[in-house]
């Protein structure tokens, strides 16, 4: 299904460093577990400064880490020398995100060359099982750099 | 047109606390500028580390503010004792959040007792001039406070 | 707001004769009240075979009258020699589209030069008066006519 | 994944029933291929009056192929004796619908008491092979039948 050929070698390395060198990124405070051609995996531990209230994260860290799965997934597949940026994210939160670890697992629907459609599932996990908390489609914009 | 009128005598200080004490809200660090039935405003100074690169709010940081701003205002029209989480968030970034501070306007579209739909625009303020940079549209659940 | 200038001086005759002379828009049986440069009108009198349960409009159809309104708001913004698609529409229905007749009011949100912002506002209306039952969101990508 | 259990045993003939008796579901001409809890797939074959241009489906009926899928997904699942309605629906057009039958497939993404979440990929098939033209997320209302 997520047959996607990158057509920069360097694209994992890329994105690594593109995304987690961006501050807002850092203060989340989340890894990537996987980089693939479409595909990514962010992983963000529960954090009080994260949270709604004890326990449960925020929905808009939810959303931000949809946001930055889906459109990581993206990211993997334009050429070097390009960046991509959000274009629209719709989430919806289908249940309470309380537990240790959110993972957001990104993957692209369709890339065509200036827009790419992309989607997140985001997991809570507790206890050591994982449940679905949230699902995101978005829209990114890819350009070349200046 | 947002002649709405809120049940709950205390609307403006029960979501301003509310809101305000959520860790995450603390964290990106915004605060109400105008709280009325079915309308508020939040705005939210820029700093380097809610950027996307130094100048620019990151994308999902204008989302979580719509969010906050959308699911706020149905917040205003709950009655006493009840409180709202986010269903769902859209958000649209229509031009490159660069400025000094983001100012999120958000209002209810119709409110149901259970279900209640918001929007918020989210402009950048630049050299003392606003502009547009996200639309969001939102839903909210209300529930009675366990 | 809504302070537009469409770069087609015979964008409104453009719009009416693209739009209208689609099959779907014709088997729809809809027509334009208002275009102007970024905002539309369009108005679909009820029809038993337009319904969800006799009286009511479908889901369908207030979704598809919105994406019409928003992507034709779109449309009047172009050049001459380009068109509009719809990237995508997002549909909150908000109450049930009971009455006579809907009326779809589209506006761009945010005009680019290969993708518009536009949203619609959907209004039935019932011995008279009109109330709200729908609002959308879209994205339309604009190109040269081959 | 879709391990649902419906808990109306006649949920198929239910739902078949009830969508393919509204008059607008008439008027598309679509029927079921597939009607399993949490599942459905509809079939749509391609038509004059459905189309933007000849041989291109509209994306307005892409989008309200879409939201039947979807919202039928979530009806499998509801007791004897509801009803679900659209609370909204989000659809991206990924690829010109160019083709002789859309294939819309629907899955429940969480099931609720009332509120449903559920999603559809709406294919095109053309020349005996299948591609993806689309993505929706839905929200649908539960409520028992008055």
């Amino acid at each position: 299904m997520n047959e996607f050929v990158a057509t920069n070698p360097d694209f994992a390395a890329v994105v690594r460093h593109a995304v987690l060198s961006m501050p807002f990124a850092q203060l989340l405070g989340f890894d990537y577990s996987r980089i693939e051609p479409g595909v990514t995996e962010i992983v963000l531990p529960y954090r009080d400064d994260l949270s709604f209230r004890p326990g449960f994260f925020a929905g808009a860290v939810v959303g931000s880490l949809a946001d930055f799965a889906a459109v990581s997934a993206a990211f993997t597949l334009v050429p070097k020398g390009w960046f991509v940026a959000t274009v629209d994210y719709d989430v919806k939160v289908v249940a309470p995100p309380a537990g240790e670890r959110l993972i957001a697992r990104g993957r692209v629907i369709k890339p065509g060359r200036t827009l790419l459609f992309a989607a997140a599932d985001v997991f809570v996990e507790r206890d050591g099982s994982e449940s679905l908390c949230a699902v995101c489609v978005a829209t990114a914009r890819a350009a070349e750099s200046r």
